[in-house]
């Protein structure tokens, strides 16, 4: 019989996982940046923008020079130059002038708004004839206001967007400082794993998990370490395991780690420098056979080494575990995006064990319907032809035909939806 | 006055975009290939798995040995050996018999089925006591399960997901065909356009869009090639356009395409060979003075000089033009996606026109509210404020506080929601 295994609940499992912080820290240029996370709170080395601008193709004037302007009564002010977009404004304007100004140009001295030219007609090349009475700073941005200087207009633990650059090449930041990017030490274990590029004999298969594991990595903003094919190997895999350590911030194993007579992985870990054991088992199908530890401060995970409980594992738990060691304090990929849609038939599940079913998503009429993949466990032809996955929450008995569901996606920008 | 815009709606935009296809294709190794799309059907070159598989640590049987088992009058076999990981199967399951086998391992000849070693026990070292019938194939993963050799096993136009890659590495495929990456050649034009590394004098501001464009190029799998900046002269812009299109599958010039003195980007355009003017404005706020072109089969784009509008249109619509450059038959950002929240306050929107409006997202007690971020046209820091856009329809005149919306997110690794 398996021996006892002391299972967390998912909600345990994130606990521990949000004890993890982000790992060093390092200065990236403008065109690197995106989708790193702040290291420190950003301050605004200048006023943004630094000069008053118009928003408008017009004419700078004093505001109180259009008081009372209207169709019927136009106000009839005198021309007095032209500014130039780049260029400082080098005319006054006086009251009873107007000031050519194109959009974005900068106000010039003594105008405090901007008559949209198409409120205006010039009476000749020296009387303008505005019909509309402006407010004081209409059409206009000031200084600061977009950020004041000394403000701070980015914080610590943001992941940048493309705006969030924007407004950094604005203030004239050409680089920032930012948390490291995690890298992940990833082995595969089994006497029967053979690299991708080698043919396979009978009861060999190739190394899969190294792919689908790298790749999931990659796409939350990881470095994959791809250490290799291990046998089942005490020595070998300790030897492994201590070189990983030494070049990733976290080592992931797949395979070894169900309750038996193969219960490398454990052992493994047990032998680290200052190994600590914080998961044995979770309370979730697929999956259940997943350990989490430490090394000193780096993760140590061991995960299923069929296919789809591993990848399933990584999507729910490990996404989050790397937005931590990121420094950024998001929820990883665990369902807060995601897709609704209407479950097509009803589903059975183990009370006390959260289920995550694999889903197709059809357009039916409009409405998107979730329906369930089943195969053997162990198939990896369940994973394709899913768009997501569906979580049965612990405390229920399955969910009914109908009920809304909350899909989270496989892939943010699947291209199979229509 | 303004010069007569031809204004195409928002849809009409979508089908004038979906009329592109595919630039180029290549080969692309495993490592490098997640997000890539397909450019061809990929058929299995083998069955997969090769071998019947056990699903269970357990023993090795032909079902019908197992036959009328159970726990009250177990079935008697004779232990014939054991399977090791990774290596074919030696022995020979015959009536009667049983061999020991893992999870994942090869099954010996004769035996059509696995009972779990939770249903054995070894009364000595060769007689099993069996307390459970088995039906042939439980436990046991056959030949082509996944995918049969000669069988479609991904299509062409998909993007390619963790899971997918994992299918291609067990299949033993090292690299692929996908179709060519965008490159996207991009431009700001505007005589007060500084560098961000260099200090602005009165009059001037920095380069924003290279930034933001170029981010949000690569966030959906473009490659953007930053031309640089360029002053409003026609000649200038002309050079650097066709070195552009000699370098890259399509052009975005951002600012210069409003009507009036400075539209030229439109009279750039109109010099460059074969070229077709597509759309010359959108209905939409912001962003109505998009211009859509082509030069031969290569897009060429005219985007607002205003950041936040430039940003907009390029989430709306150039997401969606990137898909189709890319041959991914999908949406874009385009809203498919996204949270549904609840609006914070009444909406009033002009008809006839689609508005985008920013929102930020605020959680209150579990519900979560799209709360408006207004502010002065042409000012970036309510793009930085909100997490996402929300769009009002062309044939609806606002909406009310307390509607459900749906939020296109910037980000969808937001790590601002808790």
């Amino acid at each position: 019989m398996e021996s006892f295994f002391e299972l967390k609940t998912p909600d345990e499992v994130f606990d521990i996982i949000d004890r993890w912080g982000p790992v060093g820290e390092e200065i990236v240029s403008l065109d690197d940046i995106m989708d790193r996370v702040l290291s420190r709170d950003l301050t605004a080395p200048e006023d943004l923008p630094q000069f008053s601008r118009s928003t408008m193709d017009g004419y700078a004037v004093k505001a109180k020079s259009t008081f009372g302007a209207s169709e019927g009564m136009p106000a009839l002010l005198e021309v007095g130059g032209e500014v130039l977009m780049g260029e400082a404004a080098k005319v006054v304007v006086e009251a009873g002038q107007a000031v050519k100004i194109p959009t974005g140009g900068m106000l010039p001295e003594g105008a405090d708004g901007v008559v949209m030219k198409e409120y205006c007609s010039l009476l000749d090349e020296e009387t303008l004839e505005v019909n509309r009475t402006i407010s004081p700073l209409e059409n206009v941005i000031q200084p600061g206001d977009d950020f004041r200087q000394g403000s701070v207009f980015l914080n610590k633990g943001h992941r940048l967007r493309p705006q969030d650059l924007g407004v950094m090449a604005g203030l004239g930041l050409s680089a920032a400082p930012v948390f490291g990017k995690p890298r992940i030490a990833i082995i595969s274990t089994g006497d029967e794993i053979v690299p991708v590029d080698k043919p396979s004999l009978p009861g060999q298969v190739r190394d899969i998990n190294r792919y689908t594991l790298g790749a999931l990595c990659r796409r939350v903003g990881a470095e994959p370490i791809c250490m290799g094919v291990c046998p089942d190997d005490f020595e070998a895999l300790k030897r492994m395991s201590e070189k990983a350590l030494m070049d990733a911030d976290s080592l992931w194993i797949s395979g070894g780690s169900s309750v038996g007579t193969k219960d490398l992985t454990l052992k493994v870990f047990e032998t680290l420098p200052q190994f600590e054991l914080l998961v044995h088992g979770i309370s979730i199908s697929p999956g259940k056979p997943t350990i989490i530890g430490k090394s000193g401060t780096q993760p140590v995970i061991g995960l299923p080494g069929h296919v789809a409980s591993a990848l399933v594992v990584a999507e729910v738990f490990m996404t989050r575990m790397i937005s931590r060691l990121s420094g950024d304090t998001g929820l990883g990929n665990h369902f807060y995006t995601g897709l609704e849609a209407e479950l097509s038939q009803n589903i059975e599940s183990a009370n006390g064990r959260e289920d995550y079913i694999r889903v197709k998503l059809i357009e039916e009429g409009g409405n998107l319907i979730a329906r369930p993949v089943f195969g053997k466990s162990g198939l990896i032809s369940t994973l394709v032809e899913a768009d997501g996955l569906i979580r049965i929450d612990m405390n229920t008995e399955g969910l009914y035909q109908g009920d809304r569901v909350r899909v989270m996606l496989f892939n943010f920008r699947d291209g199979d939806l229509r």
